[in-house]
């Protein structure tokens, strides 16, 4: 059981009395001066859980920690006292059970001691509560809390808040002007991005003190040995120009990084600032990806592979798609995919495998550069990890009658089966996903092998499509499935582990919750680009499986078109699914079902005359985090990144995605969400690692796509090294291998062959013909073409990899910009400094000298007084 | 003209006059009571060049940047004034022309205006001077500097020098003690490293003010169009404990890291640092080193290929080695290098490549931690880019008549012509290694070729070893003079650059002086690693040189052991060399010329009964920087992780290299070369970039090196593929391929064969034979091993890159217990800071109240009086 209170921005006590706003109607104690800031709320339920709320009102009139773009008049209003209109705003946080579902059977009793203890360790902490008077037993009530000003001031200390000084830096020029212009430009896909109005005036700020940030832990356990650790962590927030009253139906496109940043905290504006940044960047690899498929739309009629494949007199006999049943049939039967094929696989996908893979570098470089100047503009380049002092506390308390707090430090022999439990865990869950992938691959030859052998011509020629389609969407619905549980799983394994901090926690979870989902959306089609067709053996040796069916094999025109269906399937099934039906839906679902609960079991209250605020922001449903807002992203990315070679236009399905995403995810987390805690965070932590390490493996899987997947490699080799002529005439023809149909073993052979008279039948693969003497050997070809393939891999891999390190190398970490105006901003600082120093000492030095004259006086009077 | 000036410690005024230690003597003003901090030196010789000198004593009452590891009694003598004994230190830098070696003909008049304007400035500045009673025009003429502490004082505020504050961190425990372990263990390898005995005592230090530096430009110009800037950069040094008077003769024993940073700043002390850190992790990996020789010596005996090529029984006929004038011979008698190949070409090989690619990772990871560790124990964590703020004055200064200061900001267009000569001289150094590596390899074709026609069938025996061992001495003469040549290349073309600032500058330098001496140290070797041999054709088609010379071939033992000659003999000539000749004696015989140059030119002064330690200083080396101690260490860096693969005992040979290295290298700074200028750093810069680059590279190179230069892939390939039995057996018999002698083209077979009746001539290839229908073309087993070795460069680079990814990931970049003592200093710093505010507010709180007491009581007085 943990619990947070975070102190909103509050009126002060000598004002707010004298002109209450209409805004804050309802929101002050019973003495109608003191403001809530944070309200508890313990519901006494079947589930004991405790839940905190909070609402608050933040004025413009306190601005301690005003860096950010007040326009100098509002500045001056502060300075003096008078207000602006105030804005409301709630942060909730589950004080819950942290061991989750766990029904916990607590004797009304000790609840009451438990929440005596902690509101007493409130007010210890300095701060002051009001309850309601307690009707019942049962249901909600709330406990109403005012953080007075010196307790806000000291935890502004602690927490290192800066605070503006006089001194305004004005930005001009020619930079300042250009940016603007490219703010216009993009705001389209930013709507409405108010903090960039302030972009070029900017309030020098400064620490209140050089002070680390300390938390008060107050703590209260019960005798289920649970614990709970209470951090009273201060957050001082300023006036929300232009963000009226929180309640559903607030217009969706006020909502601004600004805003975001100034009403959520730091860690829910990093997010917004990532998601614009990646979706920036996404509009020039949509423009590329549209380029590149529009080559491959341009060139299919000429592209001679294609053509061959679909000429009729070139008249290749292949060998049958299945035992028995199946025919011979003419390759030019295939003709379909194959100019299919071409669209996703031509030397412009090469170069566009390369852009992207520099692309994704681009896009980390440029959000380091993002974040520093973000940092640098909040005002965040010098806080810490909030989290390093909690690791003190990284021990399981041990519950004792007589109620003293013990501290087990938990040796490696303690987390060991947590570990082990762990890794096998993750062992079998990866076995999980492998079967399912496994399963459909099954389920793919034998609905195939099943409808070969239909004598309707008419399912015949449909096979493949529906196999394929209708495997994809099973695939599609057990990846969405094993997604949820995957979820769970991860969240249950981190609980295991018992991590120090809340950062470690994150940390653990997201980096399982990633490893499991990632892996969960990407084995099929892992699948298809290298393995799929890769076992099928040869004809007269295919690789069965259960003695019946044979290994499926990739479609003539290659593997590349297949990978490409399954791609676009999964991406846009996942993310229409997702993020409509999960992210939409279940919230209004899960809130419906929510009110419906509460208005039963507190029939009472509804009959009041008119809820409190609290009430009403109480029914929204809990801020859960970031992580899934996050994991989703990430995994697009994947998409765009990982198998972009096979389908160009990945980056463009990802960019309309995300332009509506954006939007979807404000509207949430404003009206459909209890506002969380605001938390300051420097960075997007370990989500940057996994962006960066997804953007070392895109490359060497885009080198695999492209020299295993795709043909490439083989129609390079061929026109170089084999073609008579030096033209791709005939390479069709040099890529398919001779089979001796006297060769099929018994009942393999085509049963009812419309054929005639064959002695020869193709398929393709580089095999020594039958007439050689180790024949069905791989030819020499077979090596020659292997050689160069593997070659294309290192030699695409070390040259994106030296392309990569140029383009990091050559964009620096910090914006010159910004570095030259932290310069600017120290130098006023130390002026600044200097002269309070003067002023300081010089006060003291003209106490000194008045001291010593009246003193004298004194004495002098004292004197002529004898 | 750059002139740089540093104020080191000074005895106080009040209390230097009352007690002058014997060490201090003559380091005072005429006065007796103001010391001498800065010697500047005007040598009005034909050059005109200006040289600053200075002789500075440091003692421990001033204790300013206390920031070190001084006994608790140490302190409190600091902290109540009283002294120890006092160390003299010199820091002599060049006031000389940035043009290098152009003379300068100034007027005398014109020297003694610049002198004087400089003088002016200096004293403008704060600072007092004092001078000889200058006898005449010509020759050296002294001007002591003497800056007081307000100066001092000022400056260190802007330098933000952290001043030591009363608590103090005391370390026990565990950790600390296996520490002590650890260093007891490796003082043979660091001597006498005094700084390791305070790790468990650190003094928490602060700031004096959160100040940002500024340079106090002192500008003098000539009309020649030169500039000068003169930076008044502060360094406040404290009490070298231990360390004697600056004196040749100096025991060399007592140089510690603790005195290298004390002494010569923290630049200096870093480059030790890391030497340190390099060596000692060298340790381990010859340690490896050893093993995997040690495993080759053991296993040659048993070792199939190298059994087979010396067994006699076998009797391949080999092709003649050149045209006309060679044999047939029997592969028997390359018995000697088949056998010393496989010393390097084994199993243990390819796993100690994966090991030192590693450990390249680690060393860097594990230089990042103690670069951190010291940067907090040195204090430097706050510290800033000193050179940010010259970024102003990057413009060329324009000389004008009356001598006001026009900057002319420089465009693209004024520095292109600057770039353009830039690229083209290193593509033109490029080609001049190219083609000195080719001048080699023609010496080689035509020495072996004269050689083998010669009748003496000595001298026919002997041709290899006398012809390798000749070119490789060639190569490394030739790789030594174009060393000197490229680092003086690298200066020129940097000026020619204009670079922004000093950090800029010795960025620039250092990146062309590494490209260039990189290329020319390792060109040979990358020659014989992946081109020897690779170009010379087959029996009946070799490539010739020059219409009559083939092309050479490397041994028949493979080109693996000619790799392992060449970088063996480059390295030990080139450290031998360069380190002793170069290094230690060269500057001898420099410090010999001046001397004598100077006692010529000042033949009275000699004749004074006793020189001032400024004039014995004066005739001592300036210095010239670390960048050549960082090359030289890089480039061997180089040799021990590049192509390791081919040499395991590299690391053995730096180490040893190493260990006397560090010992010359501080006996030098110490009593060779003046006192530098103490600079502070936060980390080695470039160099570190410029090894983690070398690190990248070597793990593709040791991948290409294992996969192509030795014969691992081929021996894999014939074991698991080609052998009949599943064993070595008959491995030389597949590596070799048949031709015809039928076919020798007129004149190129033997011309007096003593072979008897010869039909095949076999030749290391993989190629059709000459019954075949491709007779010559490369055979399917080309194509097979080719990709064997292909796969095998994915897979192992792969594998070193995701294992060197797992290393950096697990190993934190801030050691543990760094991160928890910030935390406690923090929290002490707080503490500290509250208590101090509290006292400050109680202060003036006090006077108020006496205030207005006094005041009461003397209106009181009034109205009694009146």
């Amino acid at each position: 059981m943990k619990m947070q209170l975070s102190f909103l921005s509050t009126c002060p006590v000598v004002e707010s009395a004298s002109s209450p706003q209409a805004s804050c109607e309802g929101l002050y104690f019973g003495d109608g001066r003191r403001k809530i800031d944070y309200v508890l709320v313990f519901n006494h339920r079947r589930h004991s859980s405790i839940r905190s709320a909070s609402a608050s009102v933040s004025r413009a009139e306190l601005s301690v920690v005003s860096n950010g773009n007040f326009p100098p008049t509002a500045r001056s209003d502060a300075a003096t006292g008078r207000g602006q209109p105030a804005s409301v705003g709630e942060v909730f946080m589950e004080l819950g059970n942290a061991r989750g579902g766990e029904p916990m059977e607590v004797a009304d009793q000790e609840m009451q001691l438990i929440r005596q203890e902690f509101e007493a360790n409130l007010l210890d902490a300095g701060l002051e509560i009001e309850r309601d008077r307690e009707v019942k037993a049962h249901g909600l009530s709330f406990t109403r809390i005012h953080a007075p000003w010196p307790v806000l001031c000291r935890e502004a200390e602690f927490l290192k808040v800066k605070v503006p000084t006089k001194t305004v830096i004005k930005e001009t020029g020619f930079g300042s002007r250009l940016s603007s212009v490219w703010r216009k430009l993009n705001q389209p896909f930013q709507p409405k991005v108010f903090h960039q109005d302030h972009g070029s005036t900017k309030f020098l700020s400064h620490y209140t003190h050089t002070h680390t940030h300390t938390h008060t832990h107050t703590h209260t356990h019960t005798h289920t040995h649970t614990h709970t650790h209470t951090h009273t962590h201060t957050h001082i927030l300023t006036t929300m120009q232009n963000v009226k009253q929180h309640k559903p139906g607030f217009a969706v496109m006020t909502v601004v990084l600004y805003f975001h940043r100034k009403y959520f905290g730091e860690k829910v504006g990093l997010y917004f600032a990532w998601l614009g940044v990646y979706t920036q960047l996404l509009i020039p690899a949509s423009i590329v990806g549209i380029i590149v498929f529009g080559y491959g739309v341009a060139t299919v009629d000429t592209n001679v592979p294609s053509l061959e494949m679909c000429d009729d007199r070139l008249n290749f006999t292949m060998c049958p798609l299945c035992d028995g049943a199946c025919d011979y049939w003419h390759l030019s039967n295939a003709c379909g995919t194959a100019r299919a094929s071409h669209l996703f696989d031509n030397p412009a996908t090469v170069f566009f495998a390369i852009f992207m893979s520099l692309w994704a570098v681009l896009f980390l470089e440029h959000w380091k550069r993002r974040q520093i100047s973000l940092s640098f503009s909040w005002d965040l380049t010098g806080i810490e990890d909030d989290e390093v002092n909690t690791q003190n506390t990284s021990g399981v308390e041990v519950g004792v009658a007589n109620r003293s707090k013990i501290f087990v430090k938990l040796t490696w022999k303690d987390r060991l089966p947590g570990y082990l439990v762990n890794i096998s865990s993750i062992l079998f869950m990866f076995g999980l996903t492998c079967s399912a992938v496994f399963s459909v691959i099954i389920y793919r030859i034998t609905i195939s092998a099943l409808m070969a052998m239909n004598p309707d011509p008419e399912i015949k020629s449909n096979v493949r499509v529906t196999v394929t389609a209708t495997a994809v969407i099973i695939n599609l619905v057990v990846i969405l499935i094993l997604d949820e549980i995957y979820g769970y799983v991860a969240l249950r394994l981190t609980e295991l582990e018992i991590p120090k901090t809340e950062t470690d926690y994150e940390e653990r979870l997201i980096l399982k919750a990633f490893l499991l989902k990632f892996m969960n959306a990407y084995a099929p089609i892992f699948y298809v680009a290298f393995f799929k067709g890769r076992f099928a053996g040869r004809p007269g040796s295919y690789t069965y499986v259960f003695n019946n069916y044979r290994m499926e094999e990739c479609a003539p025109g290659g593997c590349l078109i297949e990978l490409c269906i399954q791609l676009s399937i999964i991406m846009l099934g996942k993310q229409l699914i997702q993020n409509n039906i999960f992210e939409i839906g279940i919230p209004k679902l899960k809130k419906l079902f929510r009110s419906l609960r509460d208005k039963k079991s507190t029939p009472k209250e509804r009959d009041e005359e008119k809820p409190h605020q609290w009430n009403l922001d109480y029914a929204l449903a809990p801020f859960e985090g970031l992580t899934p807002e996050y994991m989703e992203m990430i995994i697009q990315f994947g998409f765009v990144s990982l198998f972009v070679a096979s389908f160009p236009l990945a980056p463009l399905f990802a960019l309309l995605n995300n332009v509506i995403e954006i939007r979807l995810d404000a509207k949430k987390f404003v009206t459909e969400l209890r506002r969380p805690v605001a938390v300051r965070a420097k960075d997007i932590g370990i989500w940057y690692n996994i962006l960066s390490g997804m953007g070392k493996l895109s490359v060497i899987i885009n080198a695999f796509v492209i020299s295993f997947t795709s043909d490439f490699v083989p129609r390079l080799v061929y026109q170089y090294m084999f073609s008579p002529t030096g033209t791709m005439d005939g390479f069709i023809n040099h890529t398919l291998s001779y089979f001796n149909v006297s060769e099929f073993k018994p009942g393999k052979a085509p049963l009812n062959s419309q054929a005639g008279d064959i002695t020869f039948c193709r398929y393709k693969d580089y095999r020594e013909p039958p007439w050689s003497s180790d024949s069905y050997q791989f030819s020499k070809q077979y090596w020659c073409v292997l050689s160069a393939r593997l070659a294309f891999v290192i030699l695409f891999q070390n040259l994106v990899m030296f392309l990569s390190l140029m383009v990091a190398w050559v964009i620096p970490d910090v914006p010159k910009t910004i570095v030259e105006q932290l310069k600017r901003e120290k130098k006023l600082l130390v002026n600044l400094f200097l002269q309070e120093e003067k002023e300081k000492f010089q006060l003291i030095q003209s106490f000194f000298v008045k001291d010593a004259t009246l003193h004298e006086a004194y004495q002098l009077h004292s004197v002529e007084k004898q």
